[in-house]
């Protein structure tokens, strides 16, 4: 059983950090315990904001010996929760902001060492310097830490062609929950020496132990990269033209996403700026990127109207035009506040599957909400949809929000009927964890237990997060 | 404690599989108990070859409950022993072969469901008629098996490209140390439902769990590939020539292969069509394929020459030179044999620091053994060299082979102090169990054994392989 902390706990690891490593006025510690979207609104008897490695060992080493909860914190722009300190609990909240040395970048290895701590941005600048590129990138970059990224093995647009946050890391250093340093820190391409444990505690929402730095992989950056915006006929054509693209382009596909007809009305309708780049409407819109020449793209584009993939299509003519129409694509969520309240998913299924799963929510979802105006859209080369709704027009925004779990119901059921996950790249955390429990076999879940219980037995890491 | 099976078992065991899955006669069994170049050699009460993932579930069920070891094995081309039953030990072998049903191949998800028996090259051909590419290449491909391939994390020339085995699988089907299946089949490019349970079982040479099938992952075939056999000054150019060359090809390079001049020398005089593609002798050659147009490839040489990065290049003329330039890469080891007995390492470090460590290792090997030859090449675009030895001119080959386990202590420790590996392909298996020992850390060895506890806490996975 975990317990909250006496006062000479808390003295001991106040004294772990120093002066610098605290904050004593209260209202300074609020924004770490608000969820940005004030979901979640946390509480903690301690903040604390190591400096060091071996501080952070040392916070975990007294809670483990007390048996006292502790949470690790990013950027703080988780979306499920993973990041806040559950009321009432005595969690001891950790943020890692002060880790935040690139410690090497080597443009020979192509890696990088940066501490948890480091912004996401400021992990792409130090690559940039060099002349390379860092390829995870999310919306919340600039604000988003890297030991969050990989704590919840983020995704973003180009998980396509690079992979999820997990697939760009060589090696890792960890304190474990008995408060050691796990030195993984290998900048090798091919280690065959056992147990790959950096697999174990990417993802893991923290609950297995505080990530404290990484070696990343870096890549060349892009010489060339051409911008397409494409109407497709159907979402048959829109993931017939995914395989159409990379085989067209010897797989330079970078990004690859999904625009329904609706969200596209709402961002022209509401976004200052934004307007529909094609002459007429079609229900479906693929945003795609190309690491390419310009003939190439050309001629993808010229071969995907011949072979029926796409009706119509414009070709960026250069970075400015790139940038609108990814603005249509980025600002869609916005788009959908002036429109009323929304409910969210974030669901993957097989690619091939996309256009049957959405043909059949696109059915529930009428019968659980008549009225609903669904704003499909998402990273369709990953096979992941954000599938959000907005109200009905009309509809009092409070009411829609309390059918919430009867469509999440409907959705998830009909996504995990096709193969796919009910959470692509945000994770569990505390708002995914008791509906996951419907999904996941009695032999998953023992396995996650099990190991779950041979790292962290007491369960003092990020106690009630993720799936056990 | 582990115990061997009595008799009354080894009945029920043989009823799980019925005759299909028996091989009685003993002469028959020899080759499964065979490594293929007689380093080991074992010894099994029962060989069983099922055919159902049920039937691998029976099986593992009553040696768990009886305490019975078992060993999985796949194609027996492994290099570390890991597919053997130790002599003594009374353990089961459990061939995988029969398992080898393609279940499900998928071009627009870009997937494949394999069974654990496919041959390697069944995998290739299946996803060849679907006009996809899947990228593991080995020499061993016509024999070994996909479920070994994943067991072991195998590399491979186009690691630099595509990842290791584990990097191109989506999800695996698993038969637990408590013979029940996990169902983790999914065809998914993100998934944040939990921890990821597919990378523990993958590399971990059947030691945590049995895989009986994999979703892997297709790509486009490539529809130009130009090969360049290019000679180069130094250690430090070829590194830097990786680099130049991805950046140069927008990432195009599939291959990065490094062959040292007394390589190319052996090659030439032993194996009959093999020539020096080059007038001049150089002291280092790099075989590198490009995905890119000849036009490119062109450019990309002429950019190398201008930079001094390399001396003088080839660039195949069609398929035919391609071929026999490979021809000179993949033929080392055979052209070794004449030249009399051979040590070998299978090492990695970062990019970077390939030439500090060839430098010392070639320092240092001869004060081990005088007259010793150094036949360096391997993977340099991931890092990973084979850094063979061939026995001096006139010494007895037994008595270079007694000097082995000096050479290989000063080559790995050497390794370990650039950040290197000791097994960066070929795992642990029997060969370097006892040896990984010394450059794991406590911390990692600890958690390694944690894991291992947790998954299998009678220890009847593999036993005595691998780490912990």
């Amino acid at each position: 059983m975990l317990r909250a902390p006496d006062p000479a706990t808390l003295q001991r690891l106040k004294a772990i950090v120093g002066p610098a490593g605290l904050v004593p006025d209260p209202a300074e510690v609020e924004p770490y315990l608000h969820e940005w979207r004030n979901r979640w609104v946390g509480e903690t008897p301690l903040l604390l904001c190591p400096g060091t490695p071996a501080e952070v060992g040392a916070i975990v080493r007294v809670c483990h010996d007390q048996h006292i909860g502790l949470v690790p914190q990013g950027g703080n722009t988780g979306l499920v929760g993973g990041q806040i300190p559950r009321p009432g609990h005595g969690e001891i909240l950790v943020s890692l902001r002060r880790l935040n040395r690139i410690r090497n970048v080597d443009a020979v290895d192509g890696s990088i060492t940066a501490e948890a701590g480091c912004t996401l941005a400021a992990v792409q600048a130090a690559a940039s310097e060099v002349d390379r590129l860092f390829p995870l990138s999310l919306a919340a970059e600039g604000t988003c830490q890297i030991g969050g990224n990989l704590s919840t093995n983020a995704g973003g647009v180009h998980v396509l062609r690079y992979g999820n946050a997990r697939d760009l890391v060589l090696g890792l250093e960890v304190v474990t929950p008995d408060g050691n340093l796990w030195n993984g820190l290998r900048a090798l391409r091919k280690d065959n020496t056992g147990y790959d444990l950096k697999h174990l505690f990417l993802g893991a929402e923290g609950t297995l132990g505080i990530i404290t730095a990484a070696v990343l992989k870096l890549y060349p950056r892009h010489r060339h990269v051409e911008t397409i915006f494409a109407s497709v006929p159907t979402l048959e054509a829109a993931v017939q033209l995914l395989a159409y693209a990379r085989d067209a382009t010897a797989d330079a596909v970078l990004a690859f996403e999904l625009i329904g007809r609706t969200a596209l009305e709402f961002v022209t309708r509401h976004m200052p700026g934004c307007t529909d780049p094609l002459p007429r409407p079609s229900p479906w819109y693929i945003l795609c990127d190309l690491s390419a020449g310009r003939g190439l793209a050309e001629e993808a584009i010229a071969g995907a109207i011949n072979a029926g993939l796409i009706s119509d299509a414009v070709l960026a003519s250069g970075a400015a035009q790139s940038a609108s129409l990814w603005r249509l694509r980025e600002s869609i969520s916005e788009a959908q506040k002036p429109e009323g309240t929304s409910i969210k998913h974030d669901i993957s299924v097989p690619v091939s599957r996309i256009p049957a799963l959405v043909e059949r929510v696109l059915a529930a979802a009428p019968q659980v909400i008549p009225g609903i105006r669904p704003v499909p859209f998402g990273h369709v080369g990953d096979g992941n949809l954000h599938f959000n709704f907005t109200q009905p027009v009309g509809m009092d925004g409070k009411a829609f929000l309390a059918r919430g779990e009867d469509l999440h119901l409907v959705v998830h059921d009909l996504t995990c009927a096709e193969g796919g996950s009910i959470s692509a790249e945000h994770g569990i955390g505390l708002a995914k964890r008791e509906e996951v429990q419907r999904y996941k076999s009695t032999v998953e879940i023992g396995l996650m237990r099990a190991i779950k219980h041979a790292i962290d037995p007491v369960g003092i890491m990020n106690p009630g997060k993720g799936v056990v």
